[in-house]
Order: structure tokens, then C-alpha cells, then sequence
């Protein structure tokens, strides 16, 4: 993006901040009216952009910021997970007066990219959700105007522009360290096969943190290769069948983990009496079922926040970045305590 | 909106759906280049555009309907009910070629009345999922040239252009049928004090149905008037507290009986056979779930298309309409049949 910027007659929004001695992100909010900048401070990069030639109202492409329009492409808002990020997105939309132009690639690639053809046609700036790992066709669309940040996924490819993830290996490693510390002693991972990075990511670091404590191999199951709740079902259906034994689980989903809930409790374990169990990502439902579900939780509100900061940095002519967020285990009733035997 | 039409010089797309002898939207249709249109259709569509003089490529806001934005504001895309019907609007878009804007109320009046202010301003056209009843802010909005569709909840004034509505009192009604012809002999209904009018149709086709099979009040209870998954919870701790004997529910919501699934398996009830339990609106999770959940189904496929038929009649030049579309029991294993005593 800058190296097309560098050959504009236009004084950049960057120059206006270096003149004024602020980030870019004040200066692009000075300029474009957004709460949270001091008179004082707006003052001075309006002062700013008169010295350094910036024309009022700012570019073209800085003007549409004025009321910009994001697209957010994710796999199916029906997914709990998703409809927290749409949310996220969208409560941070209203706090800017950006508009939150949603589409659903229901996990077919083909209809992903045609939702992001569309939405570079017709919006400021995408956010992708991606359903499978980044493919060749976007990476060709991130070759166009349109600023886009993908979320969730680390972003292979040095031309999109920005991405927005968390620490998925971190979040694995944290359940590991839990499930033992709270006196598991043969484990269950739910999700082995999934194939989106984050995912593996997940599995790398729960596998990790078994290690960090010292658990043998042998005590360790890895199933189950179908998202949702009806693959944590079935995956915890294998566990159960693999190792009867298994008193200690990981899904690397809380909607895995929901489905694995319902299944060990048909199966006749007391969950966590008999069976701790742990999910990830921080949906509502873990809060509300019975057992509360133990969950590594992503702030959907920091991924958003930071996704849009940098759609707004490069709408502002500005460079994206690469931020890895953290997460945070949160402790619910399926990890309280196992049952002394 | 028909009112403001017909002071217009330019014809409108109505006279051209006359002389051509086709419906409204077969005219939009075929003027906008949809799919759907045989070309004979589509010639004689466009030859009696010209004969009636009206403009090449349609009105000014005709033109907009070849990429129309949509904007939906509904209480909370966390809430399932509300992701369906996200994911159906979207969908439809996806068919039509229209994009989608998101905006949640947070089921606070100021929000909902914010945003839409906000989409009014920067949509072709607005469908509202109320989150109270239609208050007077709203029927100032309704006046706007910016078509409104109301979904859920009956649109109580004249200047709202077109509402979609299912027939509540319908599916309350077939629920109690189906509760009373399965063995319920004892009833709760929870949702009681729901203030929507959906809600408040569902409890008198309930209790109408219960009257339509003689059922006497003194076996009835309602209670609950908190929506989600808690309130179905703590309602049904009071249904079984005022009756320790109810052995048929129905909750006016699929997340308040997945609510009250839990509490009734906490209290040591299994469902169906000490307790039958019909749900509301058919959400994915009452097929996910164990047991899975009879439900009252909405079609929200059938409802975005009605709403979208609705506006883009109205965005060339037509008038709305009122709908309520039929729902339909969907069986579950939680009705299958209470255990013989």
C-alpha cells in the first residue's frame, strides 16, 4: 500500500502526523471528526495538514472514512463463535459510524471468494474470517485497493495487509497446564484433523503444555476431525471407546465441547466429577450450560477493535500489521474438581 | 409511499408492469437483469419500459435496486433466533445480488432507533427485527423515503411499508394439540409476561389450543418472563415448584426450552418421559441437542425472501404488504411419548 502511496503528488495523512508530532491513527481521527481526540490535539494536526499541503477533508480515500463501510466475510454466522466476532465487529462499527456489511461463505471457498469480490467492489475494507487455510485466489484479491485484514488465521501471504489472530498455541498450552493442575491423569484432545491453522495451533500447544508437565505419551488420545457440535459428540464417543479411562479433555472449540458435554453425560460420566473438560473460545453458551464449561477465552472486542484499527490505518494511507492477542483461560464448574476415588 | 409516488412526472415501474402485462416484481426483475426472467419475459418488459416512457436502466431509485444495500437491525446476532435470521437475509442477498448491513439494538429503544437513523441514511432499504413493540420514534422513521420492513413482530402502524410476521397464534396453538395428544396432562408455558407481541400471540394460541381440547385451567401454569436460555431455566424451577406434577411445557422460545431442558434433567426429570417439552422457532440447536427438541418452526429462508420481494417492490416504486407465513411442528425426541406409570 505505501509503495503506491509513495508516488502521489498528495501529501500523505503520514506526513501530517509526522508534522504534528502524533501517531497516525490520532491524526486520521483528528482529521475525520472521531471521538477521543483533545481539542487541543486537533488543533494541532489541522494546523498540521494546512503546513504540509494535505487537502482539506483529507484524499479521496480518506474522506470515504468519513463514513466507511467494512465487509466482514466469516463461514456462518449460526456458529456461536461467529456471531461473537460479527458482534465484536459490529459494536465496534457503531462506536466509528462505520457501517458492518456481513456475508457467509458457509465454508465453501468458492463462495468466500465470491463474497470478497463483491465486497472489494463495494465496500472500504474487508475482514476475512477464513474458512480453510488462505488460497491462491485470495491471495490475487489481495493484490487490490481494498484493505483487508483477515482474522482468526494468520495471514501466509505478505500481500494482505494486515492480520488479526490470537495466541492459539499459548491457549492450547494454558488448557493443558489446567487439566493436569486440577488432576487429570489420562487425556482426550477433540479436534486432531482440523485443518484451519488456528486449530493446529491449538493442538501444538496443548500437546506442548502435556509435555511441559511431563505426561507420558501413552496417556494422551487425539481424536476427532468434524467442527461443530455434533463432531465433539462423536469425538468424545471415540475417546470414551479408545479410553474408558479418560478423565481429563480438551476440545479445541467450545461448540466441540458442548457436543462432547452432552455425549460423556449420556455415557454416564459426571462431568467434572468423573471427567474434566475444557473448550476454547469463549462463547456465552460456555457460561450458561450446566456445567459451565472451563474455556480459553479470545476478547472478540480487542480482535475487532484492533482489525478496524488497522483497516483505519491503511484507509489513512498507512501500513496494517501483524497482532497475535492474547487469551485467557476461564475458569467454569467442568474443571472444578475430579472426584477422589 | 404510494402517496409521495404519484406526484412524480417520471412513469413508474407499475405502469410497466401493466402494459407489459407482468407482475411488479417480474418488471424489476427483468429490468434489473435477475435471473429467473426468460428473455421473452425480459423483451416484453423492456419493450413496454419504452412504450410508457420509462427512463433507460429505471428510476433514479430504480438504478439503485442493480446493487441495492440492505440494512438489518435486529436485537442481537448472538442470540440463535436472530443468527437465523441474519444468515437468511444474507443469503438471499447473495441470491439477489444485494449486500447486507448489520446492526444490533442490543435490545435498548435509543440503539435501535440509532441505528436505524444510521441506515436510513446509508441503505436502499431497512428491515427491522423489533426488539419492543414498535414505538413512536419508529413510525417517525416510517415516514421516511427509505423503505422499512418490519420481521417478527406485527408493524402496528400504517407508515411502516410492509411487515413479515409468522403465524404465532397458530404454532402456540399446535404446540398445546400436540402436548395434549401425546399424554400431557399437566402444562406449563413459559414466557408468560413477554412483552413482543409474537411472544404474547404464542401464549394465547396456547392456551387457546388447550381450551380447544378441554383442558382446565386448574392443570395450566404460566410463568417466565425472561428470555434466553436463563430464563428458561428459572422458569422451569418455578414450574416445578408451583406443580411438582407438570409433565407437559412449552416455552415460547427454542432458547428458553433449552433453558428448561437443563433445569428439568438438574431436577432429575427426564425429558420426554416424565416431562414433555415443545420449544419456538426452530433454531439448529434443537435438532443438536439431547434429546433433540419439538419445535414450532419458523421458515426464515421463506421470510428474508418475502421481506426482500417487499423491498424491492417498494424500491420501484410499488407498495409493501403485510404477510404472516405459516410455521409448522417440527417432532423431537422430546415429545416422544411419557413414560406409562
Amino acid at each position: 500500500m505505501t509503495g503506491a502511496q509513495s508516488t502521489s503528488r498528495t501529501p500523505t495523512l503520514q506526513e501530517v502526523a509526522k508534522a504534528a508530532g502524533v501517531s497516525l491513527a490520532t491524526a486520521s481521527n483528528a482529521l475525520s471528526g472521531k471521538r477521543g481526540v483533545s481539542a487541543e490535539l486537533r488543533e494541532r494536526v489541522v494546523e498540521a495538514a494546512k503546513l504540509v499541503g494535505y487537502p482539506r477533508g483529507g484524499s479521496a480515500r480518506a474522506r470515504r472514512t468519513e463514513h466507511v463501510t467494512v465487509g466482514i466475510v466469516l463461514p456462518d454466522v449460526r456458529n456461536p463463535a461467529y456471531a461473537e466476532l460479527a458482534h465484536a465487529f459490529e459494536r465496534e462499527g457503531q462506536l466509528r459510524d462505520w457501517s458492518l456489511v456481513l456475508a457467509s461463505s458457509d465454508y465453501e471457498p468458492a463462495k468466500e471468494l465470491e463474497a470478497l469480490e463483491r465486497l472489494i467492489e463495494t465496500t472500504d475494507g474487508v475482514v476475512l474470517s477464513p474458512s480453510r487455510p488462505p488460497r491462491s485466489g485470495i491471495h490475487r484479491l489481495a493484490a487490490s485497493p481494498v484493505p483487508i485484514v483477515t482474522c482468526d488465521e494468520p495471514a501466509d501471504s505478505a500481500l494482505i495487509g494486515a492480520s488479526v489472530r490470537t495466541d492459539s498455541f499459548g491457549g492450547g498450552r494454558a488448557a493443558a497446564h489446567h487439566l493436569v493442575d486440577r488432576g487429570g491423569t489420562r487425556f482426550g484432545m477433540i479436534g486432531g484433523a482440523g485443518y484451519l491453522p488456528s486449530t493446529q495451533e491449538r493442538r501444538e500447544g496443548f500437546l506442548a503444555g502435556l509435555r511441559d508437565r511431563g505426561v507420558a505419551d501413552e496417556v494422551v488420545h487425539v481424536v476427532g476431525d468434524v467442527y461443530g457440535m455434533d463432531g465433539g459428540q462423536s469425538a468424545m464417543y471415540e475417546l470414551l471407546e479408545l479410553d474408558p479411562a479418560v478423565d481429563a479433555v480438551f476440545a479445541v472449540s467450545d461448540m466441540q465441547a458442548v457436543g462432547a458435554l452432552f455425549e460423556a453425560q449420556q455415557a454416564g460420566r459426571s462431568v467434572p466429577g468423573d471427567l474434566l473438560l475444557c473448550g476454547y473460545d469463549g462463547i456465552g453458551w460456555t457460561r450458561k450450560i450446566s456445567p459451565t464449561i472451563t474455556t480459553i477465552r479470545q476478547d472478540w472486542g480487542a480482535i475487532a477493535t484492533r482489525a478496524m484499527d488497522y483497516l483505519a490505518g491503511m484507509l489513512a494511507g498507512g501500513e496494517g500489521g501483524r497482532a497475535v492477542l492474547p487469551v485467557e483461560l476461564v475458569e467454569g464448574e467442568s474443571t472444578r474438581a475430579l472426584r477422589a476415588v
